[in-house]
């Protein structure tokens, strides 16, 4: 598997998005409103920041990590050709699936998470493009 | 800038660079003892894992980290070609440095921490191989 992204919580993307296209040379490569957040991917040419910014005032994942965390970084997400597969590997590797099953994700992705109890603390996200 | 590495903290490097190269396929690159730190990269193909063990009991950015956080992803490390310009861009871009100047880092690299108050949240490091 490859990286393919970091995943950063965020109250506040647009100004965020901005400043790492100035300092970093990361521009914005999509974005959309998925799962009531703002999702907006930058470029870092073999992979990508994904900015989570909560837009509804709902539950959810990324709300909850503002509230015990503040911002910064999320997850890390890796990349396969073949999620089915991969997510079988990790169940044989002994790790815990917080998705079972592939589920759609944002950018038309399909996507897994798994249990940080699992992988050193560490929030992975398998991505198929 | 090209994404480098993701930096996890954690109390065990062995069995979480085991775990990672089972369940990810991501091998052993390089490990060094640094900075009172064990070094494990683990190659994605396109960037690393850079798994951070403290190997004493002095204080330290990653122990502190970890007795704050617990074990988990702690920064993210992006690749430059000539460090010294970035330090420079960064700056113009309103950022504030840990690092004023680039220091020695593992892997023989010269490496320089960006404020996380300054990027929202996210612990950023340039790295130049």
């Amino acid at each position: 598997m490859r990286f393919d992204h970091a995943g950063i919580a965020t109250d506040d993307a647009d100004p965020l998005a901005e400043l790492f296209a100035e300092a970093f040379g990361t521009p914005v490569a999509h974005e959309e409103t998925f799962d009531d957040l703002r999702v907006t991917f930058l470029d870092m040419g073999n992979g990508y920041f994904e900015l989570l910014e909560p837009v509804a005032d709902t539950d959810g994942a990324i709300p909850r990590y503002l509230e015990s965390n503040g911002p910064g970084i999320h997850h890390v997400a890796l990349e396969t050709d073949d999620i089915e597969r991969a997510l079988e590997t990790v169940r044989e590797s002994g790790i815990d699936c917080i998705d079972e099953d592939p589920r759609p994700g944002a950018w038309g992705h399909d996507v897994a998470f798994l249990h940080p109890k699992s992988t050193g603390g560490v929030l992975v996200e398998l991505v198929e493009h």
